[in-house]
């Protein structure tokens, strides 16, 4: 665990939180919808909500006051509605703790505590933003509520680096398959539920609406059918996340009826890869964290082939919005 | 106020009620965003979430017991991941209040508390679900926490019926242009914030996809510029939904940026209709329904124009899944 999250798991034990709101924005608030679901499942007096940083502000929920622990979240520190966010916090007496690869970004200057990360393939996975929030929240839970899920979730991460490296290398030729046979889609679908509804979000709004121009909609799995499931025919492609929490039955139930009508199913499921080092009682709260790495590979082939490097854009950061 | 509304008001003053669960499918669920606004920005000693009922079942949040109000919603009363999700919040020690058209649907009959609503045009508005939803929640913040815009709802619901007519009336010819114009796209994008950002969600996965057949996505607009925007172009179709809550800045600076570098922008501005009669303290809370009854009418030209009746499906009610 890196010392900037002791020195929050510290400040934290100081302080009675009753409340938690999770505040980012684009890739930086999906990677917190996991944590969110942690909360919902295991917290037994700590409420929390999630929203865009921006909404957060504007929103002005009530509750938001000094019991409140507002996670924030920007990769270079200077997101300029999440450095807002963290400083209206502030304001409302919320203790903040805002995670940046920057110490000397903006948002790490208006926030009360600051854990830097890396988000470096070489680096021990734990220093990764979303696993830091999972330490976070389970440090949380464990010193409010006694909650014993804390110590495997860092035995967990701990060992994480090598099952996604091995996830990751299992599934090259399926990422370039899927980059060669869906390279000129112009719309592709992602779905997922529970813990992994948030990287389903995440590569629709990233990496393909934002980083390929491809279209894109995260379907929840449950709502699939009271709506959405209507525009499957065998041309639509879906990209179906399986993962390892108790929303798997929803996953599954939405797979079946997409590969029974449907021809272009891209399917990645989180029980086909080997989790050794990952303890039972919290699998379905790190799934989301390794169907993240495949897919991220998936993104590099398709820009690869497609040639449209990840790093393209058009309006982000090149014109005033 | 109907009945069934002051009924389930008068069990609420027995209960000693800290939560609010929103839980439904699809366009029952979308409905419930606004109240969920409504809740944190209102309330000071009540928390919500609101989840598809799938979800709900199997997320299990730890919190849900008997200081739970449960709402549900479901037109026929028969979706059954609604009415499981109505049996199990009762198992749970929770109180259930549901709304349905159908007072002998297996969804009444499972729940604690039934309103039976009326969906149909030519009634009195406030029969209708999302109505029918503010009124709940309003008279829950009146009764527990002394909230003063309870009378405010109810008049400005009284009044709303012929506010709705005039706004269809005068937006009849928009709608056939729309119709007209769009009724060859493949996608089209819908976006809101806030109060209105269910109303963004039920035209894309209701309207837009279950029942035209056409792709879409309601896009966030505190979210756009963090990944959604880099699609857009003088081609792609965007409804955009501009409200009267606190989060219109986000409206107007999404919609500013789309009719920069878009062709295709669709604005429906709740600003251009005459709300006379809906009290200033609750015009935010409104605007969803105006929004909601001009975007109907929206579908309803363009299913003409299309020849795809909004009551044709291929999969809905005709398959197994």
């Amino acid at each position: 665990m890196l010392t900037d999250v002791q020195k929050a798991l510290d400040v934290l034990k100081e302080r009675d939180i009753d409340r938690v709101y999770f505040v980012a924005c684009g890739g930086s608030s999906s990677l917190m919808y996991a944590s969110k679901y942690v909360l919902d499942r295991e917290a037994e007096t700590i409420d929390s909500d999630l929203y865009t940083s921006n909404e957060f502000v504007h929103r002005n929920p009530k509750k938001l006051n000094g019991k409140s622990l507002v996670i924030l979240c920007s990769y270079y520190g200077k997101t300029p509605e999440t450095v807002e966010a963290a400083r209206f916090a502030r304001e409302k007496g919320a203790l903040t703790v805002s995670l940046t690869f920057d110490a000397d970004s903006p948002l790490a200057q208006v926030s009360e505590n600051v854990i830097v990360y890396h988000d470096q393939e070489d680096s021990n996975y734990v220093n990764e933003s979303p696993a830091i929030m999972l330490e976070l929240i389970f440090g949380l839970l464990a010193e409010r509520e006694g909650n014993k899920k804390f110590n495997d979730i860092l035995s967990s991460l701990e060992n994480l680096r090598p099952i996604l490296n091995k996830a990751k290398a299992e599934t090259l030729a399926q990422a370039k398959e899927f980059a060669e046979s869906y390279k000129d889609e112009k719309i592709i679908y992602t779905m997922g539920s529970g813990a992994n509804y948030g990287i389903a979000y995440w590569f629709a709004i990233c990496l393909l609406m934002e980083m390929q121009w491809i279209h894109s909609h995260a379907i929840h799995a449950g709502e699939y059918f009271h709506g959405p499931f209507e525009i499957l025919d065998k041309d639509v492609p879906i990209i179906q996340l399986v993962g390892l929490d108790e929303t798997r039955p929803l996953e599954e139930r939405s797979l079946e009826f997409t590969q029974r009508y449907g021809e272009r199913v891209i399917v990645i499921d989180a029980k086909n890869f080997d989790l050794t080092g990952v303890t039972e009682s919290v699998k379905g709260y790190i799934a989301p964290l390794v169907l993240q790495t495949v897919l991220r590979q998936y993104a590099g082939e398709l820009a690869e082939v497609r040639n449209h490097p990840l790093s393209t854009r058009r309006y982000m950061w090149k014109v005033p919005y």
